[in-house]
């Protein structure tokens, strides 16, 4: 379990580093007959992709995904998806210092830790590239929840200490926002934060920043609608605990909540609780503390949940920090980096979200006899 | 992967109900020679049970542990240990009412939409008794690390809206406590909030939530020191990832942080880095913002980790819900409940961050072929 | 991965040694609303229980089993069951010359060598008894199975050099046996050797064996009847190569064959190859030189497998050995032993067979888009 | 669980079809450290490659590896190695008629069951290239083994009727042939059959057969010398278990055995039993039954194991089946097929049991509290 393998129905496995050949995942246990094809996966990539905003690194990485296997006749056969993007604009360049030396914030003196050495090009397997193929097998999960009902609202909650006031998911369930209009203020807004008075404070912010030569963090908040009760399994494969996971090994993930989260820690019993009430003949909760999951298990609410993720640790400003030879030294960290990764890992979070759900959807459709019966009568 | 079983190296199975003949727990994988008895396992149990303050349920459970196998003439022989509290203190009762409705805050909705009905009884799989066989596990792996000179040190950072000023790890840190003192005032406080002024407010709010006959949720912080670098693999089996999921997969938890978790999402780059530095010919890093993992691997600083707890769902005050009938109704949930569960979680806590600290020291023993070759010389 | 843990999506987790407190089975994701009972499980306890012939150990073992969880007014809840067998009727005896040397074909030299040091008595946990816990989850997946339409028929096809001149599978095929006559012949022969006259020649074998405190072997063959087109997954997770590792898992056996196995070697593929044809506007094969598997996966064709069983290891014949010192020695190994275990192995065959094909059809459920649009309108 | 993933600590997943872009693996787990280059593992992929007797088919498969990750500076970097082999000389013709019908003794009929529809091009994913996967990781594994000392020696035992008279296990052990020299006799042979006046007799047998149309399987052997006692789970997980699945999950392979395997079944106690006895001061069996292992533990001497391999099913004479119209159809497959598989698969077999002894020497590194401690000190 060397951990580069994800899920346990719908299985991925990632490789591949900043600068080596390539950026690939296998997908294993993706249900055969979905139709399926490059741009599918490719509208994902372009979310993640630098340079759509000038809060993003001028870095041109021409990132285009290529299916090797497992579709066929435009369709999944249900047997592995082997998907590449091959890295074409990764610079030639001297990295002997950076070789040397353990930059804050990064994986270089952990990795020689553990490994004895690393491939200290651009961070090698631990560089923001490995998600690459997080996203492209997320654009497969996506897709598939979406011909069984379920979307997905992904977005900058926050960014540094500027917050949308009130979540999206409020807005959705008093119908002040349709479906449609919600992805598309998403995507509109450079940030991916869909409300234009605090995208606006929010870019104020990263200017300041960027004239400091600092870098900024902030908060990604997703909502999944449609997804059916009983998902998720009562004790360590928790809907909510696999989601933690999930999004926590994004590189970046320092924190994550559910429904109400941190804030649940302060509250009392009687204000905590969703109460059930009957709406058209249905059972659904009268408000959504719980973020959509009881006992680890879905209730059919809005899935809600939040992750922090840290600033960006490259920054061009001076930096302490320590040599191979074991000596003090100071740094300022020059090249091509994003001043905020959050928009950039939205669509990370999304991807991750998604691959998590349909992996316990999958699991639960074993969970009754009748279930089985049904399936082998 | 009904997901009764936790972790790839040294394997947790637990089973039962709240009101069966017991609840237990199955250890694989358990390094063999390892000098264990029922008392180091009842030590850890006698954190969970309830009655040790005012501030938890009159109920006696009188959980006392057997090891029915796995260990020989006093040490473990390596194959699993079955471990089992017989639930003796169950109250007969009549069950007849709440079997037909959803209480607000439980599973009781979620896993009859799952599995079609349940056993209803004081929570069956979903109560908080479940949590015994991972106590149970956390005990045996606790005493492994300790042998390797692991510390942990977990307490109630916040109760409701009262939190201690500082983390613990400062305090370790600056050498104002002791590793011993720090243990003390832990374990000496009814609250297991080593900190008097904060326990004394907690300790008041509480009351104040008794009298509205209203519940408290809190947070609860960890500290790990000792943790040799390198533990933890770099893409989905990250340290931070696993210890996520491992606490998230603990009923009422709502949230998790490592390091400054959600404060760092507001920070910038320049404060939020951990320089490195040398003191004693060792890299150390100069502050620990990131909790003691970069990248997903331990980096030799002490890992801080945060648990957001809900308040307990159980309340005496009246609340709405419907049956299964489809009715709305009205009830009040009488017996003896928690008024707030934080500090019996806190072994639970505890017990799940020594669970998967250890299944990465494992899974690192072999990461490199020079561990191989002095092993199989 | 310790390895007490068995399958995929129904998992089993077995503990206990021979000596010890008991043995147990927490089998998790088992599906909710199966009617299950004790004597559900004691019927097959009862068919690998000793005493039931005289070419069985004279040992009595009274292994009657509790059901500890995961049953709730008679129906599975789908939260794990545990079972547990308690030892009853193990002797005190002195154990300390068995402690100090190792015997041949048994397990204690290379426990030695793997832990350090062993529970000696009665092989602890590399004894027989181990397969309890199979043999109780074994009886839920049969009768989970028999509900979907398939039947097990396993049975002695060799003792010793004796054997069955024909597979029951072609007396079945050619319906010249009915499956209940079938399971009546098995059932009343002492050697679940369904053809008396075999029989009548194997028990003269074993006669001849037992007077010359000798031991003897066999082949378990079986048939499984109604599996369902589409079970087993192509590359690592073939059905036939699961069931391979599940029987290779019961400690005595040392081969494995589907359909014609070893004769297949020697085969052209001209009479190897089963021609389709249609039935009853049915496809079905003309032939079942497969075993019912093409490619990993069933073919709707009963599935038929053989396993090797190694004679006894324990005999009171002198034999040499060393012992802990380094010292060569004599022994002869009294006790009460079984002179072939392969009548009391048919069922834990047929256990870990049910066990594995219940698994790959809880996988196969997820197969098809199609699938999950039923699954989730 | 789709299983295209295989292994636990060193874990490979592969993907790829006969006629879609490429082939390829992902082994994750693979120690940091070990100098690796293309030409280790072309070398390996060079011994399936057919063309290499008049034996195999005629077809030109260009098969050449790429490593596309995990290797920095000539080693490997502890993360994920992608390895690809590309698809160049599929020939592009007309595949309609294979499309619409079953060809006896393949996956056809199965996949379609399976999935609802299949890549009909030259068998999709059940073609024998996906095993181009299986031995590229397995150069790996069969590379860090001998660093440890272990060596492997397969070889086809038989071909068809033909059968090498004793095992080299015995020649081995006798000294009467070296290590050097049996791996040259083996890859010296047209058929890896490491006795020439067999191989002969084999040859003659081959000729015949394809005259005929027909074609042929055989036995694969395989010795592993120089396991460190101690190696493989007592349960589940024993040696012999996983070797049992990982070779059976190889196409065309209908039986497995270890040590004498079916003989055994036929052998008294006593004369199956491997005597202890101590040489040079070391304590080592007199005899090989077991096959060097004992209650699914390595006991330190060779490993043997046997596979039987049907033969080809694609044979150019006549053959009735069934096409998806559900008409009875005779048909004879025409095209470049192996008139025998045997010698190609030899490497499979050797890859296959290199991961998985491999992937068990992992797991036992932690299996003793003093190697923690050794560890971690």
């Amino acid at each position: 379990m060397a951990g580069s393998t994800f899920g346990n129905h719908l299985q991925i496995t990632t490789w591949g580093e900043s600068h080596g050949t390539g950026i690939g995942v296998v997908v294993d246990g993706c249900p055969a007959g979905l139709p399926l094809c490059e741009s599918d996966i490719q509208k994902f990539l372009n979310r993640r992709k630098p340079g759509q905003s000038r809060y993003s690194t001028p870095r041109k990485e021409d990132d285009s995904v290529e299916i090797l296997s497992g579709v066929f006749e435009g369709r999944t056969t249900g047997t592995p998806i082997s998907l590449v993007v091959f890295n074409k604009n990764q610079r030639s360049r001297d990295y002997g210092d950076i070789a040397s030396y353990y930059r804050p914030g990064h994986a270089d003196y952990t990795f020689d830790q553990k490994y004895g050495f690393r491939d200290y090009r651009g961070g090698g397997r631990s560089s923001g590239r490995e998600t690459i193929g997080r996203v492209a097998a997320g654009a497969i999960a996506v897709k598939i929840l979406a011909q069984l009902g379920i979307s997905f609202f992904t977005y900058a909650r926050a960014i540094g200490p500027v917050s949308i006031p009130q979540t999206a998911a409020d807005l959705l369930t008093r119908l002040e926002v349709s479906d449609k209009e919600l992805h598309r203020q998403i995507l509109a807004d450079p940030l991916y934060m869909p409300d234009s008075s605090s995208s606006e404070k929010a870019q104020e912010y990263l200017e300041a920043c960027m004239k400091q030569l600092d870098s900024a963090g902030g908060v990604i908040e997703g909502i999944i609608t449609g997804v059916p009760a009983g998902v998720g399994e009562p004790v360590f494969d928790k809907l909510d605990a696999n989601l933690a996971k999930a999004i926590f090994s994004i590189g970046a993930v320092k924190g994550f909540e559910i429904g109400d989260g941190f804030l649940a820690a302060a509250a009392s019993g009687s204000s905590n609780n969703d109460s059930f009430r009957i709406q058209d003949g249905q059972i659904i909760a009268a408000s959504n503390h719980a973020g959509g999951i009881l006992g680890g298990i879905s209730s059919g609410a809005p899935v809600i949940y939040r992750a922090a993720i840290k600033p960006t640790p490259s920054i061009a400003s001076h930096q302490k920090t320590v040599n191979q030879a074991g000596e003090e030294i100071s740094i300022s960290i020059h090249g091509r980096h994003d001043p905020i990764i959050v928009p950039r890992a939205v669509v990370v979070v999304e991807s991750m979200a998604a691959l998590t759900l349909l992996d316990l959807m999958l699991e639960h459709m074993g969970a009754k006899m009748d279930s089985l019966r049904k399936f082998y009568p």
